[in-house]
């Protein structure tokens, strides 16, 4: 069991022992969580990792735990980002192990901010309002870079992002929407769904991509629409699947045990404790 | 417990007794089902079911239950029809209240057509081959009408409806299709789900119209994408709720306890054992 308490830079809560997946890793596309730095591609970071995966370089007795490196989440937000608080609640009560590095807001009376502030989180407010798309991203990025994030948490930041900004950091953003993907992209889709009228409907966690609402599936879950909802009840029933959801996503991406095939996304066998864990 | 044993044009296994609910089905537009004639138009119809309806015009002695009607089904298909299979069986086996009146396909060769025959059905050949769509689906819609079919039950039927069709039958012509629609619409929708990444997919029955996959969703099921899926063991996840969800959808219409608001198809309170009874 000693790998559990390895000084691993993608170590989770949902972490289980399990031998070194290098070759699995690199052919999947999933390398584990370094912080963020940019420009990135996949020649510049393949030896970079090579390096400093110590479970592939160090065969010898564990750290000791304090050494255990966690994932580091850069949160964007743009309101009350409830989201990013049911995380913060999880990472508080050791559900999810990983430490937020900042929160970032592009307006300023984002509720999200207080609340970040009142946690003693790194919140900033980098103002979007008159800014080119693209130099807000900048700045965003140079933040998030800053302050040591190795995955961007999209939690209700109602700016789109630049090509740019999504070039910078492959497979290393996340967003939620609140339906089962592909049905329903774009706003307000709790309403589109009562509108066509699924009995079914949920939330999506995915890896953001130049498309609106695209990405690569991380996890989703389902909710009955019931004859009774409007959708404000439907919103709420979402949003309770979303708070659990994306924690759960970022444990998974945070392990590394994963593998990427064409647009699915499948969990490595023997390691699915971070799906069933939440 | 008089009303379960009424010669109700609309009864099934699946009906509860309950109130008549004329005005609310006018409104709702789901009127109970006689048997298949056309044109059909809301005027028309109108007077004929005041006529018709039983249950508002006689409130007497209920007749001996072999005046029961059943609903009376008229199957398309192009192949083997295995969602034809499961509604014989489950009606043979009573667990759905209604009758088969015809199987049509216009394959000679499909094996949907040797199983009728072999079950005794009334099973009929229409070829389509060179013919104008139009004038085969006026052959077809003479042929389900002479039958005195209510509902026309597409089952694997590979071929485009005219527009001329589903004008005759509205509401009358019901579909089973492989996903969570509106989700992966057309062919090969199990694969499509794969190929997107999705976690969930599932089928969905519903209301033919004018556009492909599109009308108003009767019964949706839910079925998990396993990491281990192709697209055959996903298509045999799926075509086993298919087999249940048609019959539970065809048990539902043909009680004409439910209701549409815009694309939504609600149950009415107090009569859900339809749904949960497959």
């Amino acid at each position: 069991m000693a790998h559990s308490t390895r000084c691993s830079l993608n170590s989770t809560a949902f972490d289980e022992p399990s031998p070194p997946q290098a070759g699995k890793m690199w052919e999947a596309g999933c390398p584990p969580l370094e912080p963020l730095s940019f420009p990135l591609s996949v020649n510049s970071r393949k030896p970079v990792l090579a390096v400093e995966h110590p479970l592939r370089l160090e065969p010898h007795p564990p750290p000791a735990i304090s050494c255990v490196s966690m994932t580091s989440l850069g949160i964007l937000l743009s309101g009350r980002g409830s989201n990013f608080i049911a995380i913060a609640d999880n990472i508080a009560s050791g559900k999810l192990r990983a430490r937020i590095t900042a929160v970032i807001s592009n307006r300023p009376d984002a509720p999200g901010i207080a609340e970040a502030r009142a946690r003693g989180l790194n919140a900033l407010v980098i103002p979007s309002k008159g800014l080119p798309r693209e130099a807000h991203d900048r700045a965003v990025a140079q933040a998030l870079r800053d302050s040591g994030a190795s995955l961007v948490i999209l939690a209700g930041y109602l700016r789109l992002l630049s090509p740019w900004f999504v070039q910078q950091f492959p497979s290393r953003i996340l967003n939620i929407h609140p339906s089962l993907l592909p049905a329903f992209p774009g706003l307000d889709a709790q309403r589109q769904a009562l509108d066509y009228g699924v009995q079914f409907s949920g939330c999506t966690v995915h890896f953001v991509d130049e498309h609106l609402d695209h990405g690569a599936i991380i996890l989703q879950k389902v909710v009955p629409v019931l004859s009774t909802d409007d959708d404000h009840a439907l919103a709420a029933r979402i949003l309770a699947q979303e708070h659990l959801a994306y924690s759960e996503a970022i444990a998974l991406v945070a392990s590394g045990n994963y593998k990427i095939e064409g647009r699915r996304i499948l969990p490595i066998t023997g390691n699915s404790t971070a799906k069933s864990s939440f």
